[in-house]
C-alpha cells in the first residue's frame, strides 16, 4: 500500500516514519515545498520516495495525509482531491476541523487531528512513536466512504494512536474550551502584567505555569484562531462573563461564596484530570526537598525506576529558586503509595493534602 | 536577642529555624494554638522555648513574627502590640498587606511578605533555608520606626532572603496582577471545562499548566481574596475587558491583528521572565526525546551536574508519557550554550525557536 504524505514537518515526518515502521507492506511517498525538509525526510528514512509535486506523490496512493498549516489546507485539499486516485482516502492533521470538513463533499475525505507534538517543529524532531497512545480525532463528513474511513482507522491504530470519531463542530467547540481558551488567557495575563512599562513586576510560579503557552507559534496559532473564531469567541466571552461575576463576589465581600467557588474549582480540576487518565484516583503529593541541584532529577529518577508514572509535576515556589518543594500528581492508589514509599526512602517528607 | 514566632506552620517554623541557624545569638520563643504544632516545633529544633501564650513568647522579645492566616492577623496584631515590649519590632508574613498596615499606627509594626513556600504546609515541612534567595517584601507604615525597621531588615537578610521595601498598596496591586489573577483565571478555566456534566473533555498540557493552581488551599486563598478584594476585582475586570476585546478581533476575522496580538504576548512573557531573573537573556530550548521512562530525570540530572540552572520546564505534549518533548527555559547565553552541548551529548536533538 502506498501512503502519500504532503508536508514533512514534525507531524508529517512522524506520520511517514510511523507508516514505514509500524504498518505492514507500506511504502511512503512524500512531498514538501521546502527542498531541505524533503531531503531531510529522505535522508532520515521517513519516506521511500521524495516527490517533486503533490500529484507525483499521489500516484497510486491508497491513503494521503495533508500535513500543512490549517490556513493552507483548503487549497491543498482541493488540489489533492483533483489529483488523487478514485479510491484514495484523504485526511489532514489540522487542529481545527469544521472549516476543512465543510470545504468538500468528496466521499474520499475524512478530517483528522492527532493530539501530539506542538512545541518542537521540523522533520528533525519527527519520530515513529510520536502517536503512541495519543488520541487521534477523526471527523468524517456525512458523505465519507465507510470503506475508506475503515482503512484510515486501521493505519492510525497501527501507529499506536487511539482514533475516535467525533463530529467536526463538537471537536472544534471542545478544543476551543480546553486548548484554545487557555492559550488566549495566557496571552491576556502576560499582556496585563507587562503593561506597566519599564518597572515590570516580579512573577511567581503560578504566573509562570499559567502563561507557559503565551505567544505560542504564530504560524500555527493565527490559523487556529481564525479557523475556529466563532467557537473560541464564545468561550472567551463566557470566560469574561465568569470573571465579571467573580469580581462581583469580590466587591460584595462574600467570603462564603468565594470559598465555595474555590472549592468547586478544586473538585472540577480533579474530575477533569481523572477523566483524562483512566488511571484511577488522582493523588497530589507535596514533597519537601533540600536546597540542592539535581534533587528534581533524583526524585524523577527514583519514581521512573520504580515504574511510577508522573502525571503532572510542579516546582514550587520556583525552579530557579533556591527553595525546593515539588508537587507531584500520580494516578491510582497503588502508584501513589509506591511513590510515597520511594520518596520516603530518599529521606524527603511527603504530604498529601486532604 | 530573643525572637518570638507566633504561628508555627511552614512559614513560622522556617522563620524559627532560620533565626536559630543563621543569625548570631538568637533564641526563639514560639507559640501555636495547636499543641501538636508547638510540640513539633520544639522536637524539630525550631524553637528554644515552646510558650503557652503569645504574651509568654513576647516577654523580652526584640522581634516578633506573626505567622497566621491573613484573616486572623488583625486580631493577633492588636493582641501582640498590647503585650510586646516597647522596643520590639512586630512583623507579619501575610500575602496581602494593605489591610494589616491600615490596622495600626504603632511605630513598632512593619508589614512583611516572604515569597516562599505555598504548596506544602505544616511544621514538618519547615526548613532553615526556605528563604534563601527569596524576595521578602517589607511594607513599613508612615510611622514605623527606622531603628526597628533596620533590625528586622538585618535579620531577614541573615535568613538569606532579599528584603525590599514597597508601599502596601503597590504590593497588593502587583500581587493581584501576577499571583491572585492567575489563580482566579485557573478556577474559571476548570469551571468552564467542567460544566459539561458527565462527558468531560480530554484536557491537554496547556490546560494542565494553566490550571495547576485551580482550587488552591481555601484556608489561605479565601483570606487573600477577601483582604485584597478591590485590587483583585480591578484586575479581574480588566482581564474580562481584554477577553471581550479579543473576542471582537476573532469575530471580525482580523488575522493580522490576531497575529500581532499573539506576537506581543510572546514578547511580554519573555520580558517578564527576564526581568525576574537578573540572569541574562532567556533561551527557550525544545528537546525531542524518545518515549521512555526516566528521560526527564536524565536531562535534568545532566544539566544539574553541568551547573546549568533550569528556570522553567514544560513537558509536552503530556508528561503522562506517550510522547516526549521537553521545553526548557535557561537564562543567559553561556548556560544555554552549555545546555545545548550537554543535551547533545545525550543524543537528543535540541531546537531553539527564533
Amino acid at each position: 500500500m502506498r501512503v502519500a504524505v504532503l508536508g514533512l514537518g514534525l507531524i508529517g515526518g512522524s506520520v511517514a516514519l510511523a507508516a514505514r515502521d509500524r504498518a505492514d507492506g507500506v511504502t511512503v511517498a512524500g512531498f514538501d515545498p521546502d527542498p531541505a525538509a524533503l531531503a531531510g525526510a529522505l535522508a532520515g528514512g521517513a519516506v521511500d520516495e521524495a516527490c517533486d509535486s503533490p500529484a507525483a506523490a499521489l500516484e497510486g496512493a491508497a491513503i494521503c495525509f495533508l500535513c500543512a498549516p490549517v490556513t493552507v489546507l483548503p487549497a491543498l485539499l482541493a488540489e489533492t482531491l483533483a489529483a488523487a486516485p478514485a479510491d484514495c482516502v484523504v485526511t489532514d492533521v489540522g487542529s481545527t476541523k469544521l472549516g476543512i470538513v465543510r470545504a468538500t463533499d468528496d466521499e474520499r475525505f475524512v478530517g483528522g487531528h492527532p493530539i501530539a507534538g506542538s512545541e518542537a517543529a521540523g522533520i528533525e524532531h519527527a519520530r515513529a512513536d510520536l502517536f503512541e497512545g495519543a488520541p487521534w480525532y477523526l471527523t468524517p463528513g456525512t458523505r465519507s466512504s465507510g470503506v475508506l474511513y475503515e482503512r484510515l482507522y486501521r493505519l492510525i491504530s497501527d501507529f499506536g494512536a487511539r482514533p475516535s470519531a467525533i463530529d467536526a463542530e463538537t471537536h472544534d467547540r471542545m478544543l476551543a474550551k480546553v486548548s484554545h481558551l487557555p492559550h488566549v488567557v495566557a496571552n491576556i495575563l502576560v499582556a496585563q502584567a507587562g503593561e506597566g512599562g519599564d518597572t515590570l513586576p516580579r512573577v511567581g510560579p503560578s504566573f509562570r505555569d499559567a502563561t507557559r503557552v503565551a505567544g505560542a507559534n504564530s504560524g500555527i496559532w493565527t490559523g487556529i484562531y481564525t479557523t475556529n473564531a466563532e467557537a473560541i469567541a464564545d468561550e472567551v466571552e463566557a470566560a469574561a462573563a465568569r470573571l465579571s461575576d467573580f469580581a462581583g463576589l469580590l466587591r460584595a465581600g462574600d467570603a462564603a461564596a468565594i470559598e465555595s467557588w474555590n472549592e468547586s474549582a478544586r473538585e472540577d480540576r480533579r474530575r477533569l484530570l481523572e477523566a483524562d487518565l483512566e488511571g484511577g484516583v488522582l493523588h497530589e503529593l507535596h514533597v519537601s526537598v533540600p536546597n540542592q541541584p539535581g534533587i528534581v532529577a533524583q526524585v524523577a529518577l527514583a519514581l521512573g525506576k520504580g515504574g511510577v508514572n508522573i502525571v503532572d509535576m510542579a516546582l514550587a515556589p520556583a525552579p530557579d529558586n533556591r527553595s525546593g518543594s515539588i508537587t507531584l500528581w500520580i494516578a491510582g492508589d497503588d502508584p501513589a503509595a509506591k511513590a510515597r514509599e520511594l520518596i520516603g526512602q530518599l529521606g524527603f517528607p511527603v504530604l498529601e493534602p486532604s
